[in-house]
């Protein structure tokens, strides 16, 4: 196993894997750096010192075998484990995200929902029931959470992550937009749609006075 | 109006700009670069550095004026303009996303939704019709749509957003797990959040093995 990598690189190496399992669904044993590169936004040169960081895959003349590079790159990222993740507030974009196909399919599994608001505990999604939030350590340790999505009010967010981190959770996603303050040893990826959408404004206002 | 800056910076803007609003529904009448930059999770040196872009709003000792700051914020973001904003796909993630309150919150009007799904066409999301995305050119022109958001299949993605881009849209927020091929004119995010989860098992799984 390498030494710890650089976050832009994991994300390029996630972005691979999207494309190669997309190559490996359609027949094709081998592919380019460069093909790989187009499809990923990236140079074919970044593809191979990607790639190199873990050992020489490709044949020159020949390419990258698509399965073998599939079946590494789940090893590197570690999605031969299945995740049990913890979704934190039931409101809509939880809704969403608790049916969202992706996350499955990808071995994240979504094992409880809380939420605080007494009409929603007790109320059943799919297969979960939307439990009390008050519970949150035990929910934590008797469904063994690793991960943690967290989808409360921005008011109620700092609180809640430090119950759930308190209660030995080390990864988080968060949609809330704010600035989580965490241990160190937490890690957390936030997405920020509001930030998304103005940094669009932005481009289309600067494009406009241009 | 300054030239064009980094989206690293009009994205820590956009950060910004929330944390400044909560310092004004609180009442805070001044914020200092300290306080912004730890909120922000940045350093104040950034905070002073991407603020000086924009002409000097601190005074020495004194911080910065909140309500000054947030207006001039808003002038830069481009946030005093409404944007009209389409919906290309109509599954459970775009039904979170029209129903999300932080997108109207922030001037970004979902005035259109639309799906190839003959079983959807026609179907009311709140005010909303879902139309039939035969029609996407006319229902873009109609609605003067200046940003669309993807959430189709991803099979679909790509010639979907050649449709929306030949329409006259240059702005786009994509959940799609694919890498769009788009002109060099039209502004384009992705969130794409299988690769947020996999650099969180990633994160995990170097951890176990350390």
């Amino acid at each position: 196993m390498p030494r710890k990598i650089a976050d832009s690189t994991v994300r390029r190496l996630a972005v691979y894997l999207q494309f190669l399992e997309e190559f490996q669904q359609h027949g094709y044993p081998t592919v380019s750096s460069t093909a790989l590169a187009e499809r990923a936004g990236t140079t074919s040169a970044q593809v191979r010192k990607d790639l190199s960081f873990f050992g020489s895959f490709g044949k020159r003349g020949l390419g990258y075998d698509v399965s073998g590079l599939v079946r590494r790159l789940h090893d590197i990222l570690g999605l031969h484990h299945r995740y049990r993740v913890i979704m934190v507030g039931a409101g809509r974009l939880a809704g969403a995200l608790v049916q969202y196909a992706g996350f499955r399919e990808r071995g994240f599994q979504i094992v409880a929902v809380v939420d605080t608001d007494p009409e929603k505990i007790g109320v059943s999604w799919r297969d979960l029931r939307i439990e009390d939030a008050a519970h949150l350590d035990t929910i934590i340790a008797r469904e063994r959470v690793e991960i943690a999505i967290i989808a409360t009010p921005a008011d109620a967010a700092q609180e809640t992550v430090d119950r759930v981190v308190a209660a030995g959770v080390t990864a988080i996603l968060n949609f809330v937009p704010v600035q989580l303050h965490l241990p160190r040893e937490v890690d957390v990826k936030n997405v920020n749609l509001t930030v998304e959408l103005e940094t669009l404004a932005y481009a289309l206002t600067h494009r406009r006075s241009a």
